[in-house]
């Protein structure tokens, strides 16, 4: 495995930048090749059959770009998906659901954990099997906020509906006095301040992608896979593909790196096949 | 052709269902294969050149259904592929937004007419474009309300929020002194006591369901397709086909047609290909 190969990082649309925006804060040095599903985003509302494919899909695209490892920036995609690619493939596959779940584990004093994401991620109830393995003692409660993407994208990120509807979805977890939340969905740090106070200050609010960032490192590190080159040239170090045009990822990426992007790729995904045989879950 | 084919009706979800009510209350006795693409659900946000690809493969399901006739209900649909589509076809193909701007160039007094919609069916003009052509001295006031499908989807029908939200979107409407309203998205109809109340009871709303469902009557009757059987059962007379999982079509059918769906099937809507050579716009 050449260790000046790129890391992968995919997500249903742009949200997954937001784990790109920590992987560039920690390891600098890393080439990274991103796929946002912008054709076929929202995956949190599709079932997992669904969801699957689109993974298995996004896979054989990025063994083309030749990555030495795959960051899954979705939670939806990680909760359906990343037990079969992981098995599927000979390069590290980090989830954000694991070093997630392991935060709030280190966080919680009270032992009572609150999750919010997509439906699918709240139905899954991998984010609870996860703690639970963890400390079997811990209480978690899950919320689905199906509402805060959409309110994240049409940028009502401090609005007074934001308020209104948080307060809705976060009321039962309030109630159970939870003091530690995970933000389950990618899109919803940048409502952050929201969030917490609606939540309360009491409570700790955990970002996966930050500590999906460090279980990246650690694992190159260990698979002795830490890039060595430096770039000069940082918009050479990222690139960028998309499954619809690619206007939106450069406005949004654009507004949460740190850099320009001058250009993001669009391809037809559905033309990434992959066999059928090799996968032991049927779809 | 076939006069006791069925006709095809295809939308990005499961909103299309709203038209299919006006076609089972208009023409009874029609057959009706639907499809609804749940796996890559919306359409309103994505390319012109995403939603024309998708749409070519729902003609060329359509087509395994031996369709004698399809109806695009869905206005972003139609907005970017119902011109492309109808061309490489030999059967009539029936958009809802030429129905709906009928609709409003007959109900206008004062010749200021709003339409609400998704992004894509706004920005492409296609409902002021066809207004105009019927009446140049027409004034038509455009907005994208891109929170209402997830508002409906979340249940909000009767809501403060969806009061508020609605209050914002409409805001310019009303300042404008429309006196005609298009409800430009399939979805709209459901929250349309909302939308009523907002923009004042002076107002006409205009359903292009309805007029949709009148127009492929028309289209039947002079192309002699009209079905001349009866069916007695009234389930086999429909077919549902989505392209995610068919729970969700399943409950929003249930809760919108006066009958029971018992079943719906799913496709893998990738698999549909079609000659790109014979498409005039590429992709």
């Amino acid at each position: 495995m050449d260790r000046n190969a790129p890391v992968g990082v995919f997500d249903s649309g742009v949200g997954g930048m937001t784990v790109v925006r920590e992987i560039i804060r920690q390891i600098p040095d890393e080439r990274i090749v991103y796929f946002g599903d912008t054709a076929r985003v929202p995956y949190g509302s599709k079932s997992k059959e669904t969801v699957l494919h689109y993974a298995r899909q996004i896979m054989e695209f990025l063994k083309t770009q030749k990555v030495k490892a795959v960051v899954v920036a979705c939670n939806t995609a990680t909760v359906y998906a990343l037990e079969e690619i992981s098995r599927e493939t000979d390069i590290p596959v980090i989830g954000v659901v694991e070093p997630g779940a392991r935060v709030a584990a280190a966080a919680t004093k009270n032992g009572r954990i609150g999750v919010i994401g997509t439906e699918g991620t709240i139905k899954s109830g991998l984010y609870a099997s996860y703690l639970k393995q963890l400390n079997s003692s811990f209480e978690v409660i899950g919320k689905a906020c199906p509402l805060f993407v959409p309110l994240v994208e049409e940028g009502l990120w401090h609005d007074s509906v934001t308020d209104e509807i948080a307060r809705r979805y976060l009321k039962e977890l309030k109630e159970k006095e939870i003091d530690t939340l995970i933000m389950g969905c990618t899109h919803y740090p940048l409502i952050r301040s929201t969030i917490k106070r609606t939540i309360g200050d009491g409570v700790s609010l955990v970002n996966p992608a930050y500590e999906t960032a460090v279980q990246l490192r650690r694992v190159l590190e260990w698979e002795d896979l830490i890039r060595e080159e430096h770039s000069d040239n940082i918009a050479s170090q990222y690139e960028f593909y998309v499954s619809d045009s690619p206007e939106k990822i450069q406005k949004f990426a654009n507004s949460i790196l740190s850099f320009e992007i001058h250009q993001a790729h669009q391809i037809n995904i559905e033309e990434y096949t992959y066999d059928d045989d090799r996968c032991t879950d049927n779809h």
